[in-house]
């Protein structure tokens, strides 16, 4: 093997492949990176057996080969380098690498010990723009459920119909919705509806990896497994390609917890009320309850938090409130994570609605320029 | 107590106190900030029993008191405020804080219980810039030891001698010395040398709580404290006062062990060295070895460095070469924190020399432009 490729590109590369390749004791070549000549291409693989990702690089190959070698030593290695042409040469089973006046050999491992990473079928596809995908996706990630008890919770629910994605996360204490509507041009091929339950994991790597990048992602569907792929714009070889398997189970038929109506509902600023609950949170105990008092008539929402051992807090929000004065108590993490959710979607000065039936009833937020996202959470309800 | 003041200027001095108000489960009032007024200064006071902080503020004092709160639920809840006045009211032990649409109360307890800070006397004292100061005690702060085994070298020497300031720290490893000359002028009263070793701890405090501010320092000793004490520029009351206690012993007379000549200089770049190092490092292996071969017909030192498990690694520096061929081993992590303190007080692209007698013996750091500062480094001696 000998190639040649510039410093800069490779450290990029390594930068996404590294990131699955774990410290892992019981599989010691998975902390390796699997370097192959693939035609003109440069192909780095990892995988941690759940994830498998490919990336690949026009470079110029001298000479073919394989080999796999540590993903630590090699990337902390290439970020010092000078940016500029990187010799890459396979002596038996050391991959020398030859920089302006940095000169290393590092040892690696047979390629022949790498799990090879499965194939996706590429027949039943959708296109969608990378960066509405992931902005889609980082509005409901974090929502689901940490603990392995349901494990069809702790994935992100995907479902595709048409030329309508939903997108949806709960932790049974809060949950949220994304819709995305595709271009119809682009994806006349859908034969029928798909879901799919992707793990957490995958879904924060997604975002990670193909976040800031621009172009088109396409999704390929298989029982059990989803390719995601994102296309040079200049060739029709793909740049990135990410596998992943899929959490087997019935996602819960959540619809039906949605509220259709409201009695009372609270148009505010969405950095304000973060603001105040987070000062609000300071008070409000081991049980992280705060309650809200709405007053139509004052146009007020109080926000009220006790703790015997801290002391009180009382703070009033300016808000434009409509139907019925409302008493409801929530934990203050999940109507932050929504706020924030808002506020990272729509900027921080943005306007969002809280809409509530009674104390027992789950409130829902919803950004006031954008009828695409829900976040609903449970009360914590007091008898 | 009754006292009304800018929520930016509060922030300001909880930020300075509270560092040192530590999680002490043995003595909960250390926890505290124990809040008073003075004539028409707020006072804010916090200790750990080892350091001492006092912060004062004119404010608007319509009623004197005191009383100790917990200093994170304070902290925290001044943070969120609007910059507008805030009105601090006693109510029994529990402490009510408004501010705009913001109302609290934290339970606090009697300022009875809490430590009194030592006082130091006022009659010995030096003058010196802030900032020359904490950046030159910035040099050689974190070469102490972290070990008690020799308590005296846990913290960091300093010599007064007329208007000469010595700052000296070592871990019996390396040492780092730094000189700064004081005005004349500002001080004309020192009748004696004095010297004082104090906790690595306390120097560390200092350094963030007087950097970047301007002024005067004024340093106090005693036999058994020490105070250190910045002004306010309008009025002849201190802004900040830090008394500390000091460490017991004689601190080891190291001017025998710095080189009193060289048989090797090398002139480099230290941002370079730093960079050549760090790849070196890599491949160090356990032992943190790395090898610098220097020859100076071709004005080039090397670096070698090799691990069995991950492979070899050789680069070159470009320097300026006089003396002797020499053939050195260094722990790298000490060759590279005096280099990063060296581009910390001059910049990462300035040069630096390394003075070298033979692989024995140690060796010394210095920048070119700076001959206020020395580093030494003991070998790594391969027989």
């Amino acid at each position: 093997m000998k190639i040649i490729i510039l410093k800069e590109k490779l450290k990029e590369g390594i930068s996404i492949v590294e990131r699955i390749s774990t410290k892992s004791l019981n599989l010691p070549i998975l902390n390796n990176i699997l370097i192959k000549t693939e035609k003109n291409f440069l192909n780095l693989i990892s995988t941690d057996l759940e994830i498998g990702i490919n990336w690949w690089s026009l470079a110029k190959i001298e000479e073919e080969g394989e080999i796999t070698i540590p993903s630590k030593v090699f990337s902390s290695f290439i970020n010092f380098l000078p940016n500029k042409p990187i010799n890459l040469t396979l002596k038996n089973l050391n991959l020398k690498i030859d920089c302006e006046n940095y000169h290393t050999s590092i040892i690696g491992a047979s390629s022949e010990e790498f799990p090879i990473i499965p194939k996706v079928g590429k027949t039943e596809k959708i296109s969608i723009q990378n960066k509405i995908f992931y902005q889609g996706l980082s509005q409901v990630v974090d929502i689901a459920s940490s603990s392995m008890i349901k494990p069809e919770i702790s994935g992100i629910y995907f479902l595709f119909q048409k030329n309508l994605i939903t997108i949806t996360a709960t932790d049974s204490f809060r949950l949220g919705e994304k819709k995305i509507y595709l271009d119809p041009v682009n994806n006349i091929n859908i034969s029928k509806d798909y879901s799919f339950i992707l793990p957490q994991r995958t879904a924060k790597e997604i975002i990670n990896i193909f976040n800031e990048r621009e172009g088109e992602m396409i999704i390929y569907f298989s029982p059990n497994q989803v390719l995601f792929e994102n296309l040079f714009l200049e060739t029709p070889h793909p740049e990135i390609q990410l596998v992943s398997r899929l959490i087997d189970g019935e996602y819960p038929s959540y619809q039906e917890i949605i509220p259709q109506k409201n009695e009372t509902q609270i148009t505010f600023n969405v950095n304000e009320f973060i603001n105040q609950i987070k000062s609000a949170a300071i008070f409000s105990g081991k049980t992280n309850e705060i309650k809200l008092e709405i007053d139509p008539l004052k146009n007020k929402l109080i926000l009220f938090s006790q703790d015997q051992n801290i002391g009180e807090y009382e703070s009033s929000l300016n808000a434009k409130i409509t139907g019925s004065p409302c008493k409801i108590s929530f934990n203050y993490r999940f109507l932050l994570d929504g706020l924030l959710s808002i506020a990272l979607s729509q900027g921080k000065n943005s306007e969002a609605t809280l809409d509530l039936i009674n104390s027992d009833k789950p409130g829902v937020l919803r950004p006031v320029d954008d009828n695409s996202y829900l976040y609903l959470i449970m009360p914590i309800k007091n008898n």
